[in-house]
């Protein structure tokens, strides 16, 4: 068996898919496998027992927002009880930032793989700070996504359909060229997300009122574009999912409480272990004390070659996630040493147009003992509060030596 | 008398100005000293005899569209006889790029710089390739201005009173994050501008389909801020000028044949010198023999701490301006070598934050032999045909030198 060769063709197979974000739909309609008693979540597998705030938070207003519960207690009852089931987006060719909660009646972004016919999903993103997917429940956070589902979602729908579809892997290869990691800077990107469908969206909605709020919602919220790009990173990185016999991560997912990883070669299997708390910076009024464990599915803008791994790119993030513009040129040059490939189509223009570091190889991340670089929100870690600040982490180390050692014993080396 | 002193008085002027575009009006009613019999145009002063290819073709397509003319031949006369004036729109408060003609009944962007009172003046951007200000004046491009007139500019005048103004010294700021430069790369600046807009022309335009057009044409071209920040780049340089004893520039202009300064304490005199032919990129078919010579007042970028001078934070302009992402490093740095200051509102995330090369000092330009860097577009030698490439220009050095014996003189040094 030739791992180079599998790992090779995993990563072509990553890079060669074009995402298309061809439409919008109810989850229940949508996503396969969705049920009216399910909630899908992020990261590896959880239960409400093992549950962080942030994550218990936004089951709790999903509930509610679904009306299948009318208060905290209520919904905490309802999951305890097993009337509600959790289950990861992850298996369901789904994606959500941070908790990543979507309840079968929310809307969902598809995204298709033209090149290799698969399709993958996310929620619509709400914007920063208290928010559900940060395990904000409060009326107001929930009047949003009310107002969202009502008037944000149908005209995007419509827009999404009038556009022909919009190439996610091309947007997020100017975005990079504009400033943008793709992850936790998603300026650049959801500006140029505005610009295909502001004209639709005037077209679509149904009075000039109506559209200049949902392009002050769009316009305003530097991370709409933030859900798309990580369906469309989850589309590619499905597509180099399953090579025989390759070490290559196609997912790394944090549901709060552990991270989880799942391997090329290895079929489902998920290696997990307990998330760190990233390091960064806060809100004014917050600090360290209060930050929740590493948290959401969107380190498959990392898993696919942007995110972290793009920051030499985007030397302003650092404003926000803390740290120096070398810190961001130096952050990139190292994931090179644990990457199979450099990206065919996102390029960095500071590096003299060098293609990202793509594709996570678990056998360098061992023998180099350097774990991936992530960028990420941060979450109180009460359930009910939101987003209190962004920072830098590494998934745990020991997830990388357990899909090695799993590796070695599926294919006997 | 001290000129340190002095140009540090120009250059605190100068970054202390907040240029906020406040609306749009008909070139005759708002730009002070505008005339029925005048056409105003970038650079220097020029007569027809001696005027470039691309300034013909551009005032002869002005004179038709103001139905003074009924071809190029007409128009040509027209100017020859002394009926229609030409006069810089530097004269006026204005800027226009390329050709920069403005004509009477055409519409401007009023930019009011709020700390020092002045107010500047820019006409509406085209879009790229077969336009007005690069000489282009078929009946397609006469369609577009007159669509501009009908559609555009009343939409846009709506949305910019509705906005409450646009502060364009901080739209510039955010933009240098993300990879302009604010002169031929305004890919950033642009998409913050129709944000800042979409909403208010979604309220503005009569109907749906307008304002999508309206949002179409717009979010198609990359240049649409290039004007207004112009303008509020004119408006902060020009608060600037008339400093007793200061040697900095306040104007860098080029009308096609010859390219002009003005400096700070040196009044309204011109500098000029015969302009050189940039080095760049071509479209295809075309090469450096179709080139024009160096034309336009968008070299206000550059005077106002921009443009060239920010390059460093735009390393993909080389895909388009040719060179490498190095020598885009390069050039901001040598331009601190000539600047009297570091810009305390626009900086670079690549240099570590640090402000733009800002405020440029004849004394060293001369002294150190550096003639300023300069980004710009490039046209076709002839009239009538349009934009062509896009490249890098250095003013010539005599310029300088003939301003530096004027101050030397001027102050009995």
């Amino acid at each position: 068996m030739d791992i180079e060769q599998a790992n090779q063709r995993a990563v072509e197979r990553m890079t060669a898919a074009r995402p298309i974000l061809t439409g919008i739909g109810r989850a229940l309609d949508t996503i396969p496998g969705m049920r009216e008693d399910l909630l899908l979540h992020a990261g590896p597998p959880i239960t409400w027992e093992r549950a962080a705030g942030p994550m218990r938070g936004a089951i709790a207003g999903a509930l509610i927002l679904e009306g299948r519960a009318g208060s905290y207690d209520e919904a905490a009852a309802l999951v305890e009880s097993g009337a509600i089931a959790l289950e990861p987006c992850h298996h369901h060719h789904a994606v959500g930032p941070m908790a990543g909660v979507i309840a079968p009646s929310m809307s969902v972004y598809s995204v298709e793989n033209e090149t290799h016919g698969n399709t993958a999903y996310s929620n619509l993103n709400e914007g920063y700070g208290r928010v559900l997917r940060y395990g904000a429940f409060s009326p107001e956070v929930l009047d949003r996504l009310r107002w969202m589902e009502r008037t944000v979602a149908p005209a995007l729908a419509a827009a999404i359909e009038a556009s022909g579809g919009i190439d996610l892997r091309a947007l997020l290869a100017e975005a990079l060229h504009m400033g943008d990691e793709g992850h936790n800077r998603n300026k650049a990107g959801s500006l140029l997300f505005m610009k295909a469908l502001a004209p639709h969206i005037a077209r679509a909605a149904p009075d000039g009122g109506t559209a200049a709020e949902i392009l002050e919602f769009l316009g305003g919220n530097a991370l709409a574009v933030l859900n798309p790009i990580m369906a469309a990173c989850k589309a590619m990185t499905e597509a180099a999912h399953g090579i025989e016999g390759s070490t290559l991560v196609t997912v790394m997912a944090r549901n709060g409480t552990d991270f989880g990883i799942r391997v090329s070669g290895l079929g489902d299997a998920w290696f997990t272990a307990p998330v760190a708390v990233p390091e960064g910076l806060y809100f004014p009024g917050y600090a360290a004390e209060d930050a929740a464990g590493d948290i959401g599915d969107s380190t498959i803008t990392e898993t696919a070659g942007a995110g972290g791994f793009a920051m030499a790119g985007a030397p302003a993030i650092v404003t926000f996630v803390s740290g120096t513009p070398e810190d961001a040129v130096n952050t990139t040059l190292e994931m090179y040493e644990i990457t199979a490939a450099e990206h065919s189509h996102w390029t960095i223009p500071q590096l003299g147009f060098r293609g990202t570091p793509t594709g996570i190889d678990i056998r360098r991340v061992v023998e180099r003992g350097i774990a991936p670089r992530v960028n990420t929100g941060i979450a109180h870690r009460d359930a009910g509060v939101g987003q209190i600040g962004a920072g830098l982490v590494r998934p745990p180390m020991e997830m990388f030596v357990a899909a090695l050692i799993a590796f070695a014993d599926r294919y006997g080396i």
